[in-house]
């Protein structure tokens, strides 16, 4: 049973912000066998990779290579299911032309006193992309990591997946071949994240890195951060869902376990004014639960972290979510434009009763990798901007500098910059 | 004297490639104290910022307040020379309608088979400033991550300087008064990013914490990442200017010079193809550094860091600039916009011999926080874009699940969650 919170009941508040501070994630401390790694893989470079791969993921990759070729990725394009196939097609697709309106447009512009300004967007160059391997390891995820690193424009786009006893998910070859991966290696951990930060003789480091990954992957990227740009470190995943009384509750459950099946510290919260309909959404959790595959993990994070949420009135409801600030958060109201409209903290919206978060995980078009932990406060879902890097562009002819440069000067010298006023003077000479 | 480098060398790819990789900051290891002072914020809030300041800063704000008053930044403007303020002013109105450009639009459309996408922008409610103390105290830091801050349209925009001794530095508050921050208290050091991030009695806690500050600050904006969000932790300052033989010695000598000042760890690199040109300038900053008040600095930082690369051509310069990636590069050459064309990795480029860079640290309008360390491979200067986040946007008619929801529930069941399946399949039963 998940807990029930109530904003008429004289301890609401406190109790609502010790749910707002609960600790999902115990992060396991790895961080000095990461570093060593770390260190073993700039020393010794593809040596290190192999011992760690064949340590760890039990393969030879000294005799079978590090790379995954252009056949082994036919061979499994091959071998997956054509109905499968399109579907990673359509989402291919939909993702595509959805991150293509993000492209930012450069900026250049003179302004009144003529000097001119700019902001010029470039890609980063190369970019490594790490995908989990065993059961975590998703072709969506693939999708929609690689999807908007190439329309920013990134030239080499390389994907690392661990390969434990040498198994490799075909859909994820088929998901990297159709997003436009330009090499794959098969090497994971924090040796994979090592190599694209550092390079090896057959790795080329990158400039970037992102994709999820566990705890290892995590503190390698937090380690090698500054020599490459990262992503986010993203935590469990969490769905808010806002439903007034007009709701089917065995959907709203159904949305609340999706989110719940990810993961034991995933967390799943509704917020409702309709004591009955929150009563039924909880019956319909349980009934629901027992004929799901993954029903033990699901009930797990349901118990521990699902949260149902009564006010007294739904205009409580957006103030409440912009304090979670929920990675996905579900508008299942008559009016969801104008509760829309008063959302501030969230990383996807997704709004009335036909769309279901999962639909958004997929085919929806928009990337499904978001602020979470409470971070969609101060960040955003992954997008076209996370691939690019903008430059700022100054030109000013030498009247403009006679107009502006002795403020420039009076500013160097009051913080006692001498160089820095000499620099603009020596030009008004 | 700088290091001189000859791309006809033949060692030259080897001796640059060590260049680039010459790390110029010995980082303080302060993690373990930094650390205790936060869990000390974190258990006594006020009354452990009171106690660290008397400590560290031999500050009694438990008798003088931690809050800096509107009288006290009253009376700090009016100690502000008229023609410094003019300056301030200028500078903050410049800043200002840069800034104003680089503002997102939302995006909402349907697309062709009636999905509703979109993104949408928001301001990050509450954000912290820090701002060093001392010598370090520059108002125009303060201009250029304020006015952004404000152009986003941040509600709440928290300053934190510290005071050593009591001591504050009035342009530092004026420009604060300039700039519309809100809040402005004498704290620094890991007690204030804390408090930022935590809050204390007095202190609300923010979203997020940017500003620059010495190891114990960019120790604890890391730690208190993922707690709130902060911005890049920056390194030394660098410039590169690209020079052909049509230039006075004694200006770029002036701009290597100004980038020095900085700091030791500063970082000057002259790429030129003329050979007289590059003597010239190695003994105009030589004499120049004699006559500067922090020729001692400079020096220092000109002999352990600075460089200078001759090139046969100069069509070497951008590739090897890009390896770079600078900071601040100056293209000083008779066609900028040529060489400007072919430049990829840059935080901020000044164009033609009228562009010092340091016009840009004031005046310019562009932002002077900029990506340091090779960072501008895969990061922006500070923007408008720092103080927003993106939410997402989807919305399916029935008729639209109908289409996509199959593929979705392809694709979750190829990836073993039912829970997803079952959220899309429900609504279509």
């Amino acid at each position: 049973m998940a807990i029930r919170l109530d904003d008429r009941a004289p301890d609401f508040e406190a109790r609502f912000s010790a749910f707002l501070t609960t600790k999902r994630e115990v992060s396991a401390d790895v961080d000095a066998a990461v570093a060593d790694i770390i260190a073993d893989v700039r020393a010794r470079g593809d040596a290190a990779l192999h011992d760690w791969t064949e340590k760890l993921d039990r393969f030879a990759t000294r005799t079978r290579g590090l790379r995954v070729s252009e056949a082994e990725i036919d061979a499994a394009v091959a071998a997956v299911k054509p109905e499968v196939m399109d579907a990673l097609k359509l989402a291919r697709d939909r993702i595509e032309s959805h991150h293509a309106r993000q492209k930012p447009r450069d900026d250049r512009y003179t302004d009144a006193i003529g000097v001119e300004l700019g902001s010029l967007w470039t890609a980063i160059e190369a970019v490594g992309l790490y995908v989990p391997g065993g059961t975590a390891s998703y072709p969506s995820s693939v999708l929609m990591n690689a999807v908007p690193a190439k329309v920013a424009g990134v030239d080499r786009l390389v994907m690392v997946v661990p390969t434990p006893g040498g198994e490799i998910n075909p859909l994820v070859l088929a998901a990297a071949r159709l997003a436009g991966v330009d090499e794959v290696y098969r090497v994971g951990g924090a040796q994979a994240v090592a190599a694209l930060a550092y390079g090896t003789e057959t790795i080329r480091p990158v400039a970037k890195i992102v994709g999820p990954g566990n705890a290892y992957v995590a503190a390698a990227k937090r380690r090698v951060f500054g020599a490459v740009g990262i992503d986010m470190i993203a935590g469990p995943s969490e769905v808010l869902v806002i439903a007034d009384r007009d709701n089917d509750p065995d959907w709203l459950a159904a949305d609340l376990i999706a989110q719940a099946e990810h993961d034991k510290a995933a967390q799943s919260i509704l917020i409702t004014d309709d004591a009955a309909l929150a009563d039924a959404v909880e019956k319909a959790v349980e009934h629901q639960l027992a004929a799901l595959p993954r029903g033990a993990i699901a009930a797990e994070s349901w118990r521990d972290y699902g949260a149902v949420i009564l006010v007294e009135s739904l205009d409580a409801a957006a103030p409440l979510s912009d304090r979670v600030a929920p990675e996905h958060l579900e508008l299942a109201v008559a009016d969801p434009e104008a509760m829309l409209a008063r959302i501030r903290n969230a990383g996807a919206v997704f709004v009335g009763h036909h769309t279901p978060e999962a639909v958004g995980d997929y085919v929806g078009g928009s990337n499904h990798v978001l602020p979470t932990a409470r971070s969609a406060r101060f960040s955003s879902g992954l997008g076209v901007l996370d691939f690019m890097k903008r430059t700022s562009i100054l030109k000013v002819p030498p009247a403009a500098l006679r107009q502006i440069g002795p403020a420039a000067i009076a500013l160097a010298e009051v913080e006692g910059l001498g160089g820095h006023a000499r620099s603009v003077s020596i030009r008004l000479e």
